[in-house]
Parts: C-alpha cells; sequence; structure tokens
C-alpha cells in the first residue's frame, strides 16, 4: 500500500495568502456596496511595457513558421537571455559572473522553493522573521525543520533571526551557525534593506563557518541608494558562498509571464562536489525550460528601450510607495520600508495583533494589507502594505486610512 | 559546514541525451561536409498551428493593457483551461473528472519528476524497462531506489517490469507488489501500446493492492486505434488508484512553449488523506503557474479550428511514422511501434548493441537515433527512431539507412 510523504502534513493550515482571501470574500459578501482597495498581495497591476510586447510578438511570429520555430529550450536557458543578463546584472555591477552559471527558470518562487532540495536533509536552515513563507513550507516538506510549535508557530529545528524595529530590520548573526542562511534585501515583508558593508560580513561570515547563503534579490530594482549591493556578487567572497535568486515579477511586471534565474558561481563547493552541477542535474531532470517567447520577453528588460520603459514603471511603484509612506507618518502611524523596496512596514496602532489591524482596516478603510504575523512570530504588531496598485487607487487607499 | 543531497551523488555519469549529442559533435567536426539527419530525440520540428499562433498574439496584447493585464495566475490554473480541458478530454470519452481536479503546470516533464514527492520515501515504484529516464532518476534523488549495480544497470530498490518482443512490449504484473507503478502508453520509447482491457488490468491489479498507478498520457494523440484508452479515466475504478500527466508538447508542438497538467481525482485517498491536497500544497508552494498567453494557447488548442489543424499536424507526424515503418520493414529490419506513437522501436541486426548500431547508423547513414539500451537494460538490443523530423528528411534518412 502506497504512503503519502508524512512531512507534508506537518505543514499548519492553510497558506497566508488563503486565509486573507477568504476573509475578503466573506467581508465582500457582506458587504456588497463597499468598494475594496487591495494593498495586499505583491502583485503588479501595470501593463508590461512596449518593448516586450513587441518582442512578444515577434516570438509568437517566429514560433508560427517552421525556419524560425523552437521547439525544446537549452538546459540552462538560451544563451541570447543569459548573455543579456551577464552583461546586464553583473559586469555593470563589477561582479565576476560568467553566462554558464546562470540557469534561466519560470520564476524565482520556484528556484526557492526547489534549491534546498541539493542539500542534506539534515542541514539546518536560518532565516529572517518576519520571512518570505516558501523558504521554510519547502523546509517542512523537505523533513528539514523537526517540530511546529503552534503556540509560539516556529520549528524546533529553524534558526530564526529577527528583524524589527529594535535592529532596524537588519538581522544580527545567530548564536549557533546554521549550515544554509536564506537573506533576502531588499527585503520582502519588511520593506528594509542592508548596506553592502552589512552583506559583506555575512559573506565574511558564510566563508568562515562552512554556509551556503541562498540570495533572494527579486526586488534589487527598487535599489534608490548607493550603498545598497545590487547583487551580493559585489561583496568579496561570495563565489564561494552564496547562490543568487532573481526574477523579473517586480522590476519587469512578469508575475504572469514567468520568468527567473539562479545564479550558482563554480566556485562553490561541498569538498570537490559543485552546487553548480547538482542544480543542473537537477535542472536537466525536472524542469524544462522557460518558454522561447518568454526568454526573447526577457531580453527585451535589458534592450535600451525596455531598460527606460521599466525604470519608469518602477519609479511609478516608488512613487506609489512615497505616498504610503508620507501618508500614514503624517497620520501618524509608524512606518519603515518603502524607500529601497515596493513595501511599507508599519506598526499597528494602540497595540492591536496584526489581524486585528487587518480586519480594523478591512471594515473601516476597505483596505486589504498583510498582516505582519503572517509571516512569522516577530511580524506580530506589524502590517504590510504593498505600493503596486494603481496610483490612484494608492492615494485614495491613504486617504481612507488618514480618515478612519 | 553545508553538505549536499548524496542521492544526487548516486546518479549515475551523464544522461542519455547528453552522451547522444557529443557524439554527434564529435563525428561532425570530424566529418564536417556530412549531413546529418537527427531522428533521435523527442522533439517536433513543425510551427505552431495558426490558431494558436492568433491565440498567443491575442493574449499578448491584453498583457498590454492595463484594463487586461493578468499577473499571478490562479493555483490550479485558469478556468477556461481547466474546462476546455475537461470538455475535451474527458467529458468526450465518458470520463468523470472536474475542473478543479486538473492542475495546469508548465509540461509533463516537471510533473512526472516532481510527483514522486508527496509519496513516502520507503515506497517501492515499478517501472517499465526500457523507460523514459525521469521517472527513475527522480525517484533515485529522493533516496528511494537503493544502490546501483553499474554491470546489470538497475537499482536495487526498483522493480523493472521488461517490455519485450517476447510480451508484446507490454509489461506483465510484477512478482512482487509495488507502492507505486509508472505506466506510459502510448509507450515512450517502444511506441507500443496496451488495450483498454489490459489497461483496465492494471488498474484493478491496482486498487487489489493499493498501489497508485502514475500514468503519463503524453502520447494520446497518436492513438489511432479503437480498443486503446485516451485516459485511464476510461477504466472502472481508476478514480481511486490514478493520477494522469498529459503534455501539449506533442499534440500541439509545444515543446519550447511549455504547458501540462495533472489529475489528481478527489477519490484518490491513502487513509483519509486526499493526494489531491497534498499535490495543492506542492502547486501553491514550489510553483507560481504557467503563463497567462500560454494558457490561452492552450485553450486554443480544443477550439474547433485547433482541433482541425492539431489533426492535420499529428496525421503529418504520423505519416513519417508510417513512411519509417514501412521503410525499415521493406528494408528486412524487426520494427515495432508507429501506430499508435510517434515513435519507432526496431530490433537491431546482427546481433549488434545498441549503441553499435549507433554508431553504425551515424557512420554509414549520417543518421542519429536512440540506442535502446539508454531507456533500461532491456532495451538493449533495440534502437529508436521519431517521427517528429520533416517529412523530407525523414524519407531521405530511409532512403539511406535502406542504401547502406
Amino acid at each position: 500500500m502506497f504512503k503519502v510523504n508524512e512531512d507534508y502534513l506537518k505543514l499548519p493550515g492553510s497558506y497566508l495568502f488563503s486565509t486573507i482571501a477568504k476573509k475578503v470574500a466573506a467581508f465582500s459578501d457582506a458587504n456588497p456596496e463597499k468598494e475594496l482597495i487591495r494593498l495586499g498581495i505583491g502583485d503588479v497591476t501595470q501593463p508590461l511595457a512596449p518593448s516586450i510586447i513587441e518582442a512578444l510578438h515577434g516570438a509568437v511570429d517566429e514560433m508560427g513558421n517552421a525556419e524560425t520555430f523552437h521547439g525544446y529550450a537549452p538546459d540552462l536557458g538560451y544563451e541570447f537571455l543569459r548573455n543579456a543578463i551577464v552583461k546586464g546584472d553583473y559586469e555593470s555591477r563589477g561582479a565576476d559572473i560568467a553566462a554558464d552559471e546562470i540557469f534561466v527558470s519560470d520564476g524565482a518562487k520556484c528556484d526557492s522553493g526547489n534549491i534546498q532540495e541539493i542539500f542534506a536533509k539534515d542541514n539546518k536552515i536560518a532565516v529572517c522573521d518576519p520571512v518570505y513563507p516558501v523558504y521554510v513550507d519547502t523546509n517542512v516538506m523537505a523533513g528539514r525543520t523537526g517540530t511546529y510549535d503552534p503556540k509560539k508557530e516556529t520549528w524546533s529545528n529553524v534558526i530564526y533571526m529577527p528583524c524589527t524595529a529594535e535592529n532596524n530590520f537588519a538581522p544580527d548573526f545567530p548564536d549557533e551557525v546554521p549550515d544554509i542562511i536564506y537573506l533576502c534585501f531588499p527585503n520582502n515583508p519588511t520593506g528594509s534593506t542592508i548596506t553592502k558593508d552589512q552583506l559583506q560580513g555575512w559573506v565574511d561570515y558564510a566563508n568562515k563557518n562552512g554556509c551556503v547563503i541562498i540570495y533572494d534579490a527579486a526586488y534589487e530594482a527598487y535599489i534608490s541608494e548607493d550603498n545598497v549591493a545590487h547583487t551580493i556578487y559585489e561583496c568579496q567572497g561570495a563565489r564561494t558562498c552564496a547562490i543568487e535568486l532573481k526574477s523579473f515579477s517586480k522590476n519587469a511586471g512578469f508575475t504572469g509571464v514567468r520568468l527567473g534565474y539562479t545564479v550558482i558561481p563554480k566556485d562553490l563547493k561541498a569538498g570537490d562536489v559543485m552546487l553548480h552541477s547538482l542544480w543542473a542535474r537537477r535542472h536537466g531532470t525536472k524542469y524544462n525550460g522557460a518558454p522561447y517567447i518568454v526568454q526573447r520577453a526577457g531580453e527585451a528588460v535589458y534592450s535600451e528601450a525596455g531598460k527606460a520603459q521599466l525604470k519608469e514603471q518602477v519609479g511609478y511603484y516608488m512613487n506609489n510607495a512615497k505616498v504610503i509612506f508620507e501618508g500614514l507618518k503624517n497620520a501618524g502611524y509608524t512606518v519603515s520600508g518603502g524607500v529601497n523596496a515596493p513595501y511599507i512596514w508599519l506598526k499597528t496602532p494602540d497595540n492591536m495583533t496584526s489581524w486585528e489591524f487587518f480586519d480594523f482596516l478591512l471594515e473601516k478603510a476597505n483596505v486589504v494589507g498583510t498582516p505582519g504575523s503572517g509571516f512569522g512570530p516577530s511580524g506580530e504588531g506589524y502590517f504590510r502594505l504593498t505600493a503596486f496598485g494603481s496610483y490612484d487607487n494608492t492615494v485614495a487607499a491613504i486617504e481612507r486610512i488618514k480618515n478612519i
């Protein structure tokens, strides 16, 4: 008789965003006349930029002709895209990454979920708290996290690194040395980031202690300050300790187009085993490449026209971030984030819990956000708003919150 | 110090198609004047059908406007596609499958690799021999297959079900009862299939013995005979024992477009745990949906125009299959397959090994095929040719083989 993976059954209840969706649906059913503004989930709203649309149409036409038709893609992704990535994201930052160290994929969520697979089951992970739920959940599914404490909402075999106002939302080095460290800067959900010097500290820590850093740089395009690294490979020594995950979802609005990539430098080894070889084996065996037309769209992201159009798009969202940040600050809220990231992180007023504030905001302002506690215990008492709405909705939402 | 997944290191050498690619490259380098014809890898060559191109262009335009832009897709895939699948692939066959039992994905390769993850590590798998390498390799990576015997080229903890001329390439029920049974009909690589009655036998066997069948129906569109099931859910009782994997790669030429789906009926349970829930959890946590534009292309596959155009495309390849089958038969080869599948499986002449015949064909006819032994020990002495080339190339290849 077949048996199921018991580790899957350890996962507590439902996913954060499902719970939100259910609560919102119930509210809408009860109050059909209320018009909701959603600043909760991190999905974009602006259409694809013209140069990307043009590239997509061109590639679709190619697929309609036998002479230019494309079947299975090369395992690592098309060279035209990997070369554009190297030039646009690494050479331009003085970071030494080669095209054959890049693995094109259908997005950073999949990669961030699958990457743990190449590590031993008894490796111990460290995560920021609060944190993007996928890092921990996928390690739970792999049986790597021990037992769950429903009261503390933590796993016995995970090292949590609190990121709160007290440490300026920058994690301290953990007391116990982990094997795998997940870092995401600019951060989801707090919207804060760390300086390049601080990141260098993490690289040094990892190299000294034999850790590997899984560095999620999905929000890199939103960096506005000079002393923040756009890639971990700007740091000395990162080639021997860091894997970097990148997304096209937030810099180019590809949440519904699906494209990302993972960088594994060939210098990153356990003994004489290159992690690059293991990921290549996974990629070749369990994955079959991003669509040709999508890879052409990705290439257009790096064209001169594409870059200019996307700079404008990111600017549009960052203006929303400013509207939220300034508006809430003026209304007396304690806010952070929003300067190098499209997320604003606010302290709930009057000692409300995150979920209490969620209900409060939904009922009083008809605005949907995300409870900080959904991202981890240290997120309790915080709340996330995203800058990915339209400008008009963003302004209206802040007005409503001010007028509560 | 982080450690790697040791199970990955158990995988022997390189992937079949990489070895072929290297041999072919070496031959081409040494013989630059020789024009090769490739009937090896199962990649399609015909362009996308006009109705699919039209759907893609339309969806691209939608992505360029804020009003019709699509971000993150629903977890299971868009309803318009899942409804089309239910109507086109199940209702039409009298098979009882609901739209919320369908999980849209980026292809059957990924799904066939990932599906093992929802099962316990100590479950024992059974595979046909020869077999599509992904089934076994992904179980090796999960630590489920025991130790490798390099002489026999088998794993100690895998049940092999030989499919040879002796049993008409239809597996016999194994002596030892497995937990998980991988079946693929019409079959890759043998090109043979089993009747609906025979498939019903497997469903009955699975229900009786508490096995789950992972049924790969990627080549369903090539079925030409009436007594062959197009879906395992045509069989009585399949809802309690079978998962079905479907691909758009071969019926619609989506190898470079990437679309597939997995069916898990809600009646399929281990105790009171629905496998549907586990796969939903994996899908929601480690995957983020197929691109909107690709799902619209998938919908077009089921339109009246799409169906007519794709029937023609499948007919084109099946005509190639006939050319190969008849040509080789007339030349004195022992051939099978090619009637309900785009693969022709031939016995190597003069007791050559599969790889000897590969080299022989490459050198004497400059034709690339796939050695049967690459798919498993019982494939030794066989060779696979695919019908996915152009008609002209297919005719030319057979002429060359005849003239050796």
